[in-house]
């Protein structure tokens, strides 16, 4: 296993090897024996507040495998605003660009889960949707000091945009996860994508191509690649992913163990954030053997309930993956 | 204008004229353009924070109006319920018997929003269901003591009874709404109410009269009215109310003023309060003045978006209403 680097060993202590440009949500989540339709009031057996915003879970999850991390991020100056603070701090995560804002509530989002686990989920962006170009230009240093910056899209694209740009003008890598996605996706996260990985359903409403499998998902991915991304990851939940780059044009498909899942939500995210931790500490390891190490840190995940409070820690995890 | 007590002057300052035993909720509000559906994620563009529940709610509009006013109730040992209990003393109610418990989160209800006012709520009672006839003993002091208890059906109804015998053996006049209606309503909370105030959609429920206008109301209320109550109230929302009572069994529809509505949420609750108000602190007026105060209190609110937030004040309301 070849190992570039230990957390805070290879450079500095202060500098965060894997930056997340990207949102912090407040979930608020009810649990009901069925879902309500338009008009309806009904009634829940189960209340509870959690941390999510796919940005702040990437971080997270890469956190807790040890990352030095740091967040540019955008909460309200409320209640959820302070509390998420609070919890990014308690996961190592440098808070030093995470700004609060009086001109917006902290992104929520309202889910209603059903007793077979359907969904429906109202996100509102929130403070989110202010973190703008100025906000980035002020955490340059840890922008482009970083050797991994990821970025979604529960920002302003434009923001994203910017952050991929000055990430990739700095020399660090950039890895891109398109969700939720747009449609007519601007041409420029491509190019500025040295990793572009997202779902299934992701691909298919960037790319046109029915994501039924790993044979489709090799079709989207060229699709992908074609348009500037240096690597295209497509996961696909219990069937692992499917990788392709511009370097080696064949697709290939790496499976994942068979786990019996409880709770798949911010699954995703974990992979994208051990990803970004393999990226910046193990860069010389073969993309393969990141995404097989990914495939099985988010197949952890989902064996316990919740977003943030499935991700596994370094101490909990086999010895092999770092 | 036979006002029978000025607020805190007829009996001492610490006993509440008007007890409370319901619900406190937390609404947690988004604001949508189009309602989602099973399995959908869609993008709202407000989120807000605000105090409801049905109990909080009259007990909030009732002390606006200068009633002395207590509530007993529970909420969680969290940020919500710490929240709502400063919510309450803002308001000048007494929480010497607002419980917290760590034991569930404080009562939730995320409520979905679109623009043409429809919505979708889930109501995660919580707290609110472990307000038990323990707690209602303890405070039997603040209890026995009131002019007026009101009681709703956000809590369990066994809670809600035992509050009624307990007002009702202290000669406490009873004000129950039976909201949200239970189609198999225990009898007795019919013959433990003073007065049974209900809408027209929970009287159907109630009774199985469908209440489209003033007439059938008045037939749904002669059957309250048969079931034990002393006196039924239908509101009608825009349409006013009809009552109806033992004593003069001929319904009498009350109009109310036409006014632009912004917001009805909570409505109701406000004429409720309203009505509480004018019992604990105007007994000598006929229910018929006091019902066409409480309209024209509703109505005000009605004119304001949000809930506790469109209450009106007594310095704000026309001398002639006290």
């Amino acid at each position: 296993m070849a190992a570039s680097g230990e957390p805070g060993r290879q450079w500095q202590e202060e500098v965060a090897a894997v930056v997340v440009v990207g949102s912090c949500m407040t979930d608020l989540v009810s649990l009901t024996s069925r879902l309500p339709k338009t008009g309806e009031t009904i009634h829940g057996h189960k209340f509870f507040i959690g941390f999510g915003g796919k940005g702040a879970n990437q971080c997270v999850q890469a956190a807790r495998l040890g990352a030095k991390t740091a967040i540019v991020c955008k909460v309200g100056k409320d209640s959820f605003g302070n509390d998420y603070i609070e919890n990014l701090k308690q996961n190592g995560i440098s808070t030093e660009f995470t700004y609060q804002t009086k001109d917006a509530a902290t992104g929520a989002a309202s889910i209603i889960v059903n007793n077979e686990g359907q969904n429906i989920i109202v996100i509102v962006a929130g403070a989110n949707s202010l973190l703008n170009t100025e906000d980035l230009r002020e955490a340059t240093s840890v922008i482009s000091r970083a050797k991994v910056m990821i970025c979604q899209l529960e920002i302003t694209p434009a923001t994203s945009l910017e952050a991929l740009t000055m990430a990739r003008s700095s020399g660090v890598k950039t890895l891109f996860n398109p969700a939720p996605a747009i449609a007519d996706l601007d041409a420029r996260f491509y190019t500025l994508s040295d990793v572009f990985c997202c779902n299934e359903s992701e691909a298919e409403i960037l790319t046109g191509v029915a994501v039924g499998g790993p044979a489709e998902a090799g079709k989207a991915a060229q699709v992908l690649v074609q348009r500037g991304c240096q690597v295209a990851v497509i996961t696909l939940g219990a069937a692992g992913c499917v990788m392709l780059s511009q370097t080696d044009p064949v697709p290939k498909h790496i499976l994942t163990e068979k786990v019996k899942a409880v709770d798949t939500t911010g699954a995703g995210d974990s992979f994208v954030g051990a990803l970004a931790f393999y990226m910046a500490y193990y860069p010389n390891l073969s993309l393969e053997e990141m995404l097989k190490r990914s495939n099985f840190i988010a197949a952890v995940s989902v064996q316990v309930a919740g977003t943030q409070s499935s991700y596994p820690y370094k101490k909990d995890l086999p010895f092999a993956l770092f």
